[in-house]
């Protein structure tokens, strides 16, 4: 079939074979397919939607657009992890090493940020001398030595993705489940483990706004790992105020030292217990998500966390040295205090407020390409639930400027919302899709 | 705006503002909107669709793209017809003289054939030496002169409609009654008359298979003429079968010459009179259809009609003795009959089939800068009602050679469907929107 003949199928609200999707995806990648073709046929996707099997057929065409990591003898035992992003969220830092402590090897792939939200390879530079750029031989065999790695996505990887995705950006069609759903997975099932753990977050802080969202796109997520014979669980977190209590590279990394010392904030230790817990179980490491926690709450007070992650860093020419001495990372010359304009409790911290406050300070992107600046950011005093006094510091901004700590702490001050009414405890984990 | 939100806007089933259509059409045609961009936004349109003032704001911006004919003086008293198209459809070549010829001036700007369907210019170009590309001023000044002229649509009117076609056609959204609607009705506000006549053909022969969807895209066109403050009629006409008896260029011009000079099949005839009388209705001279079509008919009658034909011809460059000696017209030198395998009634002749034969012949093309050969076609023998006895010719077929011949032969006898019973009479007009 001609292109124009599948995207008259798609716009009918037809359902494409596993051979026609792979024809335009590969098409697409070798230029025989035109890009207004598949801007079209994209368009139609998000007004009519795919099948479970569709999505899973498009997830496949991409992941075999590309380089497909072999991951050996570590394929099998190997956890994968992934999380829909959030304003502060720092769980990678703390995960890979503190599940790789327990004897479930992790090699993860990771990206940069872009907007509100930050990257983890953007927080790991933060560390000095930390090199992201492994290839594929080095990342294995580190994982096979220490049993984890953090390393940038190569371009190798799942090229039909970034082209699909640069168009979609341009073309109104990022928002659409099964999109989203191949986007991610494809580069889950390229970088080679035989488990996926994802975590999908929703709330203000999140791309899905509402629960049920979050849920289609879990859904569809674990529908496509299942067809692509791996074992796949998804959990539902709430994002509504950024996670933790730093946003920005530095700051984060020194966070989730703190979280892997057992020292961390609660949401933050109370989401990497769980989301950790799972990755022990379909690690075969144990044999229900609590049971896992708790086997990672003792790799927190033993210490085995901070020294994998120490050790991880150390095996990617960073400075080990920080794990025990956090100073040693960047600090901002400038700290500014953001003052509570009235008495009263945290009831709110808008996310995406934060997030633009910090990308504007420069710890982000505004555009794809910019430099992010390592040690600026915002560490919020106080959080959601806390009492303040008028005066009392909400918030620290870490500035390079006088300037952009004073333009900051206008932006995090507008972010918090302070009133009388105590607010309803936050649940972290929502649902558990499997 | 930037395209991308218009698009999403559309994507969401908004409404787009007349400037927001504008800069998106304006941009496209300049470059600065990129041909996915445009893709996407169709494909929106395609499945959201527009409203009304969406659809006549897109019009706007269409005609804006290019020139606009300014037929001075004539341009309160031209009427100028559009038809939706169909195989065999001569009604210009009839209708435009004829309709001169009482008083009503005419200047019409047609295109070519594609496909299983001929085009106007490639009719008159059947006539020897007949010129079909007039500058403006050459069409403007025939017209002031003799009341009538017809040529082959310029690039300069309306560039925006050829380049959304183009990639309309490769990206599946060509089936869109507000895209189909502006694109025909920015050619006709273009072309400068105050007034418009539609014929919008449904049926199995015609874009449009339903009437449903037929009085849909009539009602989207009279509304972009109003507000476009031009008189629009649109009259809903049936296309199951060929119309007239001839398809193939040289012989549709014969059959219009006949017609012209009141011999014509029945279906052309009536179909003529119906549209010419509401043309004379729009250009002031009937009060009512059928008192136009009272003097269309007296036009036949008296030869009028026939000599303003010879006019336009020989205004064009035409052998304009063709009008009184048709066997002056290219002939095909191989003629065969396509025998009836089986006595009985035709009850159906399957338009597009017979216009796919016609086009294997030559008389078409299958692809955009085929030449057309002018003397080739098919004589359809026994239309729809007709009697026939097994070996009785039911049509003749006008070929180059032997073998197009025998393939045109099988064809075309596919096409007929004769059976025992008595086929309802055929109605021609099915309704009138204005």
């Amino acid at each position: 079939m001609r292109p124009v003949d599948l995207i008259a199928k798609k716009r009918a609200g037809g359902r494409l074979a596993a051979d026609e999707i792979a024809g335009l995806v590969s098409g697409f990648v070798d230029g025989s397919v035109a890009d207004y073709q598949m801007a079209a046929f994209l368009m139609a996707v998000c007004l009519r939607g795919m099948s479970p099997e569709e999505t899973a057929s498009l997830t496949t065409a991409m992941v075999r657009s590309g380089e497909v990591l072999d991951l050996g003898p570590l394929a099998d035992r190997a956890v994968d992890k992934h999380s829909s992003g959030g304003v502060g969220d720092k769980t990678s830092l703390v995960l890979v090493p503190l599940v790789a402590s327990a004897g479930v090897p992790v090699a993860k792939l990771s990206g940069r940020g872009l907007g509100h939200t930050g990257g983890t390879i953007d927080k790991l530079e933060a560390i000095p001398g930390f090199r992201s750029a492994l290839s594929t031989m080095d990342l294995v065999a580190q994982v096979q030595r220490i049993g984890c790695a953090i390393a940038a996505q190569s371009a190798s990887l799942v090229p039909a993705d970034a082209k699909l995705y640069a168009l979609r950006n341009v073309t109104a069609t990022v928002d659409s489940v099964p999109l989203i759903a191949s986007s991610i997975m494809s580069k889950k099932i390229a970088s080679g483990a035989a488990a996926i753990l994802l975590d999908v977050k929703c709330g203000r802080g999140a791309f899905m706004k509402t629960a049920s969202d979050a849920r289609a796109l879990a859904e569809a997520m674990v529908g496509i790992g299942r067809a692509a014979g791996r074992r796949t669980i998804a959990v539902l977190t709430a994002m509504d105020h950024p996670l933790g209590r730093t946003v920005g590279n530095a700051l984060e990394v020194r966070e989730a030292i703190e979280t892997l010392a057992g020292r961390g904030p609660d949401d933050l230790t109370a989401l990497c217990l769980t989301l950790g817990g799972w990755m022990l179980v379909l690690g075969g490491r144990a044999g229900t998500a609590e049971e896992g926690a708790e086997v990672l709450r003792r790799c927190m007070h033993t210490g085995l966390g901070l020294a994998a992650l120490g050790a991880m860093v150390a095996a990617q020419g960073g400075d080990a040295a920080i794990v025990r001495d956090p100073d040693r990372l960047p600090r901002a010359p400038v700290q500014a205090v953001v003052p509570a304009a009235m008495p009263g409790t945290v009831v709110g911290i808008d996310g995406q407020a934060v997030g633009l406050a910090a990308m504007n300070l420069g710890a982000g992107r505004a555009r794809k390409g910019d430099t992010v600046d390592p040690a600026v950011g915002i560490v919020l005093d106080r959080v959601v639930g806390d009492q303040v006094r008028t005066g009392e510091p909400l918030a620290t901004v870490h500035a390079r400027t006088r300037a952009a700590a004073a333009a900051a702490v206008a932006e995090v001050a507008a972010a918090y919302t302070v009133g009388p009414e105590n607010p309803p405890a936050p649940r972290v984990v929502l649902q558990v899709i499997q």
